[in-house]
């Protein structure tokens, strides 16, 4: 039985794609609800540019409004300097930064290239100076939707020099759902050999292809005990319309916890938590245990005909 | 590098809950096109009474329409006497047949207790006498819906009495999706263990609380090469409304091509059948790489912002 740490970011990397507007009565009831849960921590919101990302344009009345739990962090993406100093002011317990590991989406998503992208958040480390965690997430780790294969080396040296520059964590990503199990493995084991053991190694998932579960047993079988996961499975990806979005938060918890791993979680509550998540967003969402219902649950047996 | 080897069950297992009659031309066209696609084996129809599932009524004639292509094995499922009886004059090149290990579901589903079942299929396998092949399918093998843990001794038992019997093949079935990749490692192991390495043993998933791809990695992990897959991922279970079906046979080969196995399977073809898989049920269905594209599929790069 393995300690396995869950980080839920569905009112940030869930939400952000979503079409319609999450009143912010309910994004802050539903980060407290999920503060019940059992997380380690929960990615709040983005302090990104309420024009680029409308949906979170309330990054700071959320942050001010939710109640903070002892032994949950609160985390936020921070895409550069003025972000970390909105960040700093919620009093965020986390920092998170984003580049690509392929120069073409890191182009496309964030209209830098990747040398001014890495100097960028280096400047972002430097001024946070320890006021809060940083964590750097890597994204299109495992492949680019417009490059298509990511060499693994483009993702160990960007893992390096960001352990290089003090941060707590780094999170590999596999933004568009092109991870494959052996790949997995594989970058896992390398990534882990690389880093030292105190930096704190996420593996983000997408289910994009199907692949997420299965994606999450070859990490946990690496020694992987960090992921995020989004609830309901929300987050999907612009090159994947009608696809599954984000690792479902509950299946893969759900799947982890009947394989006898300790997730912290609150199974029980976590599922009525998601069964509301539906009518928040509007729609139904790709997630299956708020559906079916964990294995434990048992029906009646149908009564037999005369 | 593994050969693994899929048997394709949409029109049997996938189709048998649909709400709406797919019409014989179309069973007949889309059984043709799967044909072509590099299946090992294509469980085609049922030969079930026309009341108990009235969407297989027109076995007799699917079977008589379809085009044989050599190297694909066409199976049937058989509950009894008189459907194998109708199995051989149809020329099925396999017999599917099909019990609980669990007692609550052999009653619920089959209206006869286990030892009724295992006598009476016997009394097929008998009088089959080797004029097809015979495959027998063990469903809740990894729990139940109504009982709740399925003691592997039960499947075990039932596995070792059939290889008793001669059959070819044994499929342990994860009726309602309650298995997990530990349990499957755990029963697939023992159940190579217990039978003659000539008995052919297939696993069986439902993707219904999302490990479908998950539990058929454990398997592959612990040497399993033949696995039954339903294009799109139809094949929902009474026990759960709204939650996926039958793994998706698209996504899981995917999975398995990506990771460097040969499945035999002409990926490119097998999605071009997927995506109108839609269009003959008249919904959606839960299958993700026909809607995402593989991992293959590249996209351009967006064009810059002056």
């Amino acid at each position: 039985m393995t300690r396995i740490f869950f980080n839920e970011v569905v009112t940030r990397d869930g939400f952000q794609m979503e079409p319609e507007f999450v009143p912010t009565d309910a994004k802050v009831a539903l980060i407290d609800a999920l503060s019940d849960c059992g997380y380690a921590k929960i990615e709040a919101t983005s302090f990104t540019s309420p024009k680029a990302i409308p949906m979170l344009r309330d990054a700071e009345e959320v942050m001010g409004r939710i109640r903070r739990v002892p032994g949950v962090e609160y985390a936020v993406l921070v895409p550069n300097l003025r972000g970390a100093e909105r960040a700093l002011e919620s009093r965020a317990d986390e920092l998170n930064l984003v580049m690509s590991a392929s120069e073409t989406h890191n182009q496309a998503n964030l209209r830098m290239t990747r040398a001014q992208s890495f100097a960028a958040l280096g400047e972002v480390i430097r001024v946070v100076g320890g006021r809060a965690a940083i964590n750097v997430s890597i994204s299109t780790a495992f492949g680019c939707p417009m490059e298509g294969d990511v060499p693994a080396s483009e993702v160990l040296q960007l893992a390096e020099r960001f352990a290089g520059l003090g941060v707590r964590g780094i999170t590999v990503c596999d933004t568009t759902g092109m991870a494959h199990p052996l790949q997995v493995q594989s970058l896992c084991e390398a990534v882990q050999r690389l880093l030292p053991p105190q930096v704190q190694l996420t593996l983000h998932f997408h289910n994009t292809r199907g692949m997420g579960l299965a994606n999450v047993l070859a990490a946990v079988q690496a020694g992987i005990v960090r992921f995020d996961g989004s609830l309901g499975g929300l987050g999907g990806c612009p090159y994947a319309p009608g696809a599954s979005g984000n690792i479902a938060s509950e299946d893969a918890i759900h799947m982890l916890q009947a394989m006898g791993h300790d997730t912290g979680i609150d199974l029980d509550r976590l599922l009525a938590v998601a069964v509301q998540l539906p009518g928040i967003v509007g729609h139904a969402v790709p997630s299956q245990v708020a559906k079916a219902g964990p294995i434990s649950r048992r029906h009646a047996a149908p009564r037999q005909p005369a």
